[in-house]
């Protein structure tokens, strides 16, 4: 076991030292740099299909989308209006790497984007390990999970700057209580920046979108 | 790398060798194993729940409940009626492996055991490659996951016997169709038994009840 974990190390300090490149790249363009990670099925794609379609005209928005099979999240993406969009698919592994981000943005033009959102493998576990040179992990969480989640993944809420609820037009089908998901995320990181979206009725959309602007505008005035 | 993945075979041959052993050991008992797996949140306790309440007082069943933090699935299995139930708390890793599950087995007395259900760690990647010692596992999908789940997780559909299709309740809420999950499964493993469950109306029950009795049945004639 000692062997497993100090290999284990190794890996993840060489993963530390590829994030640490890209975000230093992105920085130097002044590009802000999201990992958005949930459960599979929360809405990542969704919530990012949106954001396209509010954003796309006003904001140069490069897009990767991490799968264990399947480009399905990429074709979405393009389909939603994205331009710059490259699938990742991992080929089972249960996470997205900073290697396979490097890889990835090599094969984008990233001149005039303002900013990048990786869309994570669905995995409430593993990606809060690898830190892909994102400036803040975004956690979603839908109504239909349950609200004991924050506690029971607690490494994913307490890494995250952000947690977006979503499927809130679900709110009331199940033991779901609102009020009891933010006070369990915020027991685990009372710094979390918390919003509830609908993606299907657009419910709460405004709110995240204004956030983004807000973001991407003080990215840019970081000297 | 090379290192990484022989450190990784070496940790996974450890693993099948001792669920080898948990596998004999409950064979020679006559106990049914099912290895329970899914999304976090799709409703592998609230199941498990039901199925002590239907079946607690005709079957003597056991249950492992594993969570990375909490005891809470265990604690709400035992107000469910299991009397004889061990919480793992896995305390950051994303999945059970065979060793912990051998402790926990240590700590109940399977005597008089008809079933013993193991839930596993909600994720719907790394628990697909450890092997518990179970005689199948049970995949849970939830009606709000999307449809297309089968297809970009597909190990774990592949190395499953049975899929549960859990919320019917909730269908026509989302995008998700049936018919088309179902398709998207059985292209991954034409092999799976299918079954639709609401855990909250209890539409579906009966079947995953009868199917249980069933197979608990069947392992009692194994000679």
């Amino acid at each position: 076991m000692t062997e497993k974990v100090s290999i284990e190390k190794k890996v993840l300090s060489e993963n530390d030292r590829i994030a640490g490149q890209i975000r230093q790249d992105l920085s130097e363009r002044n590009i802000l740099c999201l990992n958005v990670v949930s459960s599979p099925g929360s809405g990542k794609t969704s919530l990012l299909e949106r954001t396209l379609e509010s954003l796309g005209n006003e904001l140069e928005i490069a897009l990767v989308a991490g799968d264990v099979q399947t480009d399905n999240d990429a074709s979405r993406l393009m389909k939603a209006g994205g331009k710059l969009v490259r699938p990742i698919v991992t080929g089972g592994a249960c996470h997205l790497d900073a290697m396979m981000v490097a890889k990835a943005l090599d094969q984008l033009d990233l001149n005039s984007t303002d900013l990048l959102i990786i869309e994570n493998v669905g995995n409430l576990v593993c990606p809060s390990s690898y830190d892909l040179g994102e400036d803040m992990k975004v956690v979603l969480i839908s109504t239909t999970e349950g609200d004991d989640k924050p506690l029971k993944y607690p490494a994913m809420f307490r890494r995250s700057s952000v947690m977006v609820i979503n499927k809130t037009d679900l709110i009331g089908t199940s033991e779901f209580d609102l009020d009891r998901v933010k006070a369990n995320a915020l027991q685990i990181n009372g710094n979390l920046t918390i919003m509830e979206t609908s993606c299907r009725t657009g419910d709460g959309l405004e709110k995240w979108v204004d956030w983004l602007k807000d973001e991407v505008s003080a990215k840019k005035q970081v000297e």
